[in-house]
């Protein structure tokens, strides 16, 4: 099975082909351009370098959201041009759910920590569970399924746990100090490799996804938001 | 500071650029093209998609081997080309310590298996262990160091150790049935986006080597192949 990944959920733009075990290419970028500029050549640079044939490709995962709405809807354009296309479905992953997936085979909680202005984060707690069989390989596990609260909720939620958690995504250096200061139970920085969204992650996840049959066709796809768009609300609020 | 990693020790092609906790661009293939294919045009497409000035790069990382001798040379004179135009540091990462770098964060070992051909695999054992500070990061301890071994010795270093371990690498499929059946620990195998070399991981790694000054001067650098390569061996066996 051939899986396109492709994330534009935060300042990455991340794209990546796995087929099976077999990671054939990925390409990540976090620099200052938009995703306009960025997804779609790199997707077209990576499928001449791979030698892609996309009548081979059996989905498109893509982060659903939460995350910045313009990137999700480039996201989701591209995702669904890509699905109706090629005619083949799409594997939505909750964005925070990829990010954690970066953890993988880690003890600690994992707590990703996307910056959602306004002293907000998307969020959520994870750990990694190990299948009954021998051999078996890690699953992801979610504690605290991704939501949109202030900052000082999560780090409480955290705390209530008692756990050591390792920490990533790019509300990290926006709360470091707030988290240095407040966090009272053991936990560190996930380091550059592993800090931000990367498609390839989303892409294991999809994996997952397709053998529990919860891919959706291209045509349904809308991307989660999980709060108003800042003009609606704004419009409420006047 | 910034730091350009390269890493064609293998099947995979793989360049990355990291600014202190920032992984700006990476960009990786394993597909059936040779090294000379794949590795400087995609530094170069890199290089443009971030507009890389290449007079702010610090040093040039590296895996020094083990590895595929001509990749291995592949890579070093890419780097050795960059590293005297540029007068900038190389970093010399072991492969097998930057495979395993994959891994961060795991409490469990990490076995890099590379196939070595003949029985052999490239291989060393390593855990993640915790810097003194509160809210320290973790780092890579080298518990077995990178050597070429027969498969069955590693198996049986690792069933000495009666831990939990991950293991990585191409040298997985090759002996997926040797492991399965002789492995004694609970082990399991990284999943896709972890399991093969990653410059981004080799960067990381370096930018603790930049710390503890282990960068060399690009005019010193050889490869490590670790064995004599094929032909040398069959001039001596004959």
């Amino acid at each position: 099975m051939k899986i396109i990944a492709i994330d534009s959920s935060g300042l990455v733009a991340s794209v990546a082909v796995i087929e099976d075990d077999i990671l054939i290419g990925e390409y990540n970028v976090q620099y200052k351009k938009t995703h306009s500029q960025t997804l779609l050549p790199m997707l077209d640079e990576l499928k001449k370098m791979i030698e892609l044939d996309l009548s081979t490709v059996d989905a498109i995962a893509l982060s659903k959201g939460p995350g910045s709405f313009t990137g999700l809807r480039i996201g989701s354009a591209t995702a669904k041009g890509l699905g109706l296309a090629l005619k083949i479905p799409l594997i939505e992953i909750p964005t925070l759910d990829g990010l954690a997936c970066n953890l993988y085979g880690t003890d600690k909680l994992v707590c990703p920590l996307m910056d959602a202005r306004r002293n907000q984060v998307y969020t959520g707690l994870y750990e990694f569970t190990k299948g009954r069989e021998e051999g078996g390989t890690y699953r992801l596990a979610v504690l605290l399924s991704q939501r949109a609260v202030p900052v000082d909720e999560i780090i409480q939620k955290c705390n209530g746990t008692g756990r050591e958690t390792i920490l990533l995504g790019d509300g990290v250096p926006v709360f470091a100090e707030r988290l240095k200061e407040e966090l009272k139970v053991p936990y560190s920085f996930a380091p550059a490799h592993m800090n931000r969204q990367r498609a390839a992650a989303f892409a294991v996840l999809a994996f997952q996804y397709m053998k529990e049959r919860r891919a959706v066709p291209a045509a349904d796809h809308v991307p989660e938001y999980l709060r108003l768009p800042q003009a609606e609300r704004e419009k409420i609020e006047n």
